[in-house]
């Protein structure tokens, strides 16, 4: 839900209420299998297929040998995490009506390429740790975005799928 | 390494030891964070900026109150995992001296959107399992693609992300 923008207040509460209504008539819809195919193309140059609809492109940047045309897979993992908290701002603002006027997800993820290139099986090969610093905007009270914040990250799948076993902290800043 | 392409045999190699001696010159250039700045712009849609160079667009299907304009955070999940694997066959088969024809990685993850979308709290919120599935075409014995795919899997730093607590199942098929 975004301030003052009407027409968008409550819509994707009813959406969303549609959407649960939907699954409530067969629980067998519910059961959702999402599906992607990556064909190498060229070099280290990827093409990811997602769904019918939506093609993505992946690369690695020319340091390593690649071309540098678009994000490596560990940047899309915290771009995928990022935008998570994101929408979910956007989903809780709306259902909880909690206004805001702007949010902004910054994510930060450490890794050391040598574990990731081999040049050292001793060192981790993926994040060792990673931040999520939300800033938001807006009229309502700092304990009510906090709550707002807590709601995000508790219904966040890419957060339960980071936090599996990766060190992560969230945060959140109430900016004017 | 793509067989029959002369000129980007040995390249990556190549490109990974001239990186791997940078690192070593000064080991404090192995300290990487990678930045990603998320913006929700227009309901659930989110524009993310990869480093300075790449912009990534995100939204949510129309069926839950988005525009359906980009893929959703958890099919982005996948596409960096599926593009992980593939991108890892091309950087090994060069490494290893492995030449293939072609690669394809399909991934699926299943999921319950009523535990993401808080209808349930007692549903997981976010991949219950997910298959990453190779298929590769080459010249070489079924043995040596094992031997392949099982560096590859061993250096993905999104397979490290993802198995800490789903259950992941990898596969190679060797095909005409």
């Amino acid at each position: 839900m975004v301030e003052g923008e009407e027409g968008t207040i409550g819509e994707l509460t009813e959406a969303l209420d549609s959407y649960r209504d939907w699954l409530d008539e067969d629980p067998r819809r519910a059961d959702v299998t999402l599906a992607v195919t990556c064909e190498l193309v060229d070099g280290v140059e990827v093409e990811a297929s997602v769904g019918r609809r939506h093609v993505v492109k992946v690369d690695e940047p020319r340091r390593v040998g690649g071309r540098g045309t678009a994000p490596n897979p560990v940047n899309y993992a915290l771009a995928a995490l990022g935008s998570c908290a994101a929408i979910g701002f956007g989903y809780w603002s709306d259902l909880l009506e909690i206004p805001f006027d702007s949010v902004q997800v910054h994510v930060e993820g450490d890794v050391d390429p040598r574990g990731t290139f081999g040049f050292d099986d001793e060192t981790a090969r993926g994040f060792s740790s990673v931040r999520v610093m939300a800033q938001i905007a807006g009229p309502e009270s700092p304990e009510r975005y906090e709550e707002l914040a807590r709601t995000v990250d508790a219904h966040s799948p890419l957060l339960e799928l980071f936090t599996g076993h990766i060190p992560v902290t969230t945060s959140l800043e109430l900016i004017d």
